[in-house]
């Protein structure tokens, strides 16, 4: 596989081609960004952690019956993935009231929901990336019906799994965003990334109320270094698949 | 019937007990708002044109099967209507796109939308009514599932009936808001008012292009006087009423 003309550089990763039309090589970078790109930053080592924990918890999906565009990585920050047509989407699940969600409705931070919510957001930075419900997806002919099920059926079984995943390893996973494309054969499947910079990971101290952020609020808030928050992630995440035996990319 | 106490003071009416609890004695006020509140003036005159207009629409739709608690007027200014346990919802529907849609997804106003969207915010002024969908109102207990699907059937009957009625006096109906409650035997019913102060109606100019406002807009947006087009309205409306030999009450 060979490594060809650059693609994108986004806010966090760069794309380039491969000899295989079917198949980019991603490159996971040291950047941090929040609000929309208002606030940047290099951060050294965040690009391999971000690497690596986006693959296990890929594998580990995986061996939850939850497929992905993970192919297997290639370096320390790289890796390949099945190249997709993406929805212009962000795809948000949330457990718990947080963020913009709790500022919104003028609910306490860390209110458990009744059930989960599932939230789309129009990915277009000029905009503001913003909120839209299902209706509006169909009207604005963003999606189509057929799409939007099936879509949405992998975004609660992505929250059913990474549930499963992050309370095995002691982790409340508050809420997260994914993005979906179709590949080249028409499915529909889970793209981009999972990784502390699109989920929100608290830690509960023994007081059973103390959060401890293990994300990008550390990097958003001003609460501190993220590089010993994702090394714990990951550490976890590698220690889990290691305890379920599951093959590995 | 006799008027009692002011229960309540909006920004639009007042409302008051009777003698029936059942009953509630609603005046509209000349006072006109935008942007929550943020502008505001009286205009003589418009009391009356939406205690008119509603009224007449009210009857338009129950011809046309959709119920509401609209009981009768009472005086230029007043009617009774059946009091409701409020829903906290604005309740939204649009045909075409316009206003806050039209701007928060970059679409041009008057954009025809692919089906009719149904859009609920949370009814707040101090969280500035923020728009929530499905899933959020059912996670933070807001409505319940029957309530929701009640409410959403009867929000698209109410656009149904409202595009039959707009169509045939020449009218555009571009967006609308509605306000739903619970009566005292647990019926779900529409309530509040529809007026051009609740709805965006257009008369599109012999160009085929040209939009003249006929409703709240004309305020809104320092396009000219609301009187002379709350005066058409009522007028064509109650010239339909008539034309369909409809029952007034
Ligand atoms: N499998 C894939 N095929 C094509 N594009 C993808 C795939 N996975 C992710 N992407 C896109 O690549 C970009 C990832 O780079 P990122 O730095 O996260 O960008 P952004 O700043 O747009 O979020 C995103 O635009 C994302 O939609
Ligand atoms: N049938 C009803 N029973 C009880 N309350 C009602 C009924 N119809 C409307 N309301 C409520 O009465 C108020 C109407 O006054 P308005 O001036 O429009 O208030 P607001 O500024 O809150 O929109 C609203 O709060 C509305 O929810
Ligand atoms: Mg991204
Ligand atoms: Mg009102």
């Amino acid at each position: 596989m060979q490594k060809l003309e650059k693609l994108y550089e986004g806010k966090a990763k760069k794309l380039f081609a491969t000899d295989d039309p079917d198949v980019l090589w991603v490159e996971y970078m040291n950047q941090a960004t929040a609000g929309n790109g208002a606030k940047k930053a290099q951060i050294s080592g965040k690009g391999s952690l971000n690497n690596r924990i986006t693959a296990v918890i890929f594998d580990l999906l995986k061996a939850r019956g939850v497929d992905s565009h993970f192919i297997k990585p290639v370096s320390e920050t790289e890796q390949l993935v099945r190249r997709m047509d993406m929805f212009p989407l962000e795809i948000i699940m949330r457990n718990t009231a947080a963020g913009s969600f709790a500022k919104r409705y003028g609910v306490t931070e860390g209110t458990p929901l009744k059930q989960p919510i599932l939230e789309f957001c129009v990915k277009d930075d000029a905009l503001g990336d913003p909120f839209i419900n299902n209706d509006g997806l169909l009207a604005l002919d963003i999606v189509t019906e057929d799409e939007l099920a099936e879509i949405s059926a992998q975004a609660r079984a992505v929250n059913a799994a990474l549930l499963d995943i992050f309370s095995k390893i002691g982790i409340q996973l508050v809420d997260f965003k994914i993005e979906e494309g179709r590949d080249s054969q028409g499915h529909i499947l889970l793209a981009d990334e999972i990784t502390p910079d699109t989920c929100r990971l608290w830690h509960i101290a023994d007081d059973g109320q103390t959060v401890e952020h293990l994300d990008k609020d550390l990097f958003r808030r001003d609460l501190g270094d993220i590089i010993p928050a994702y090394e714990q992630i990951l550490e976890r995440l590698e220690q889990l698949a290691e305890v379920e035996g599951i093959e590995r990319s």
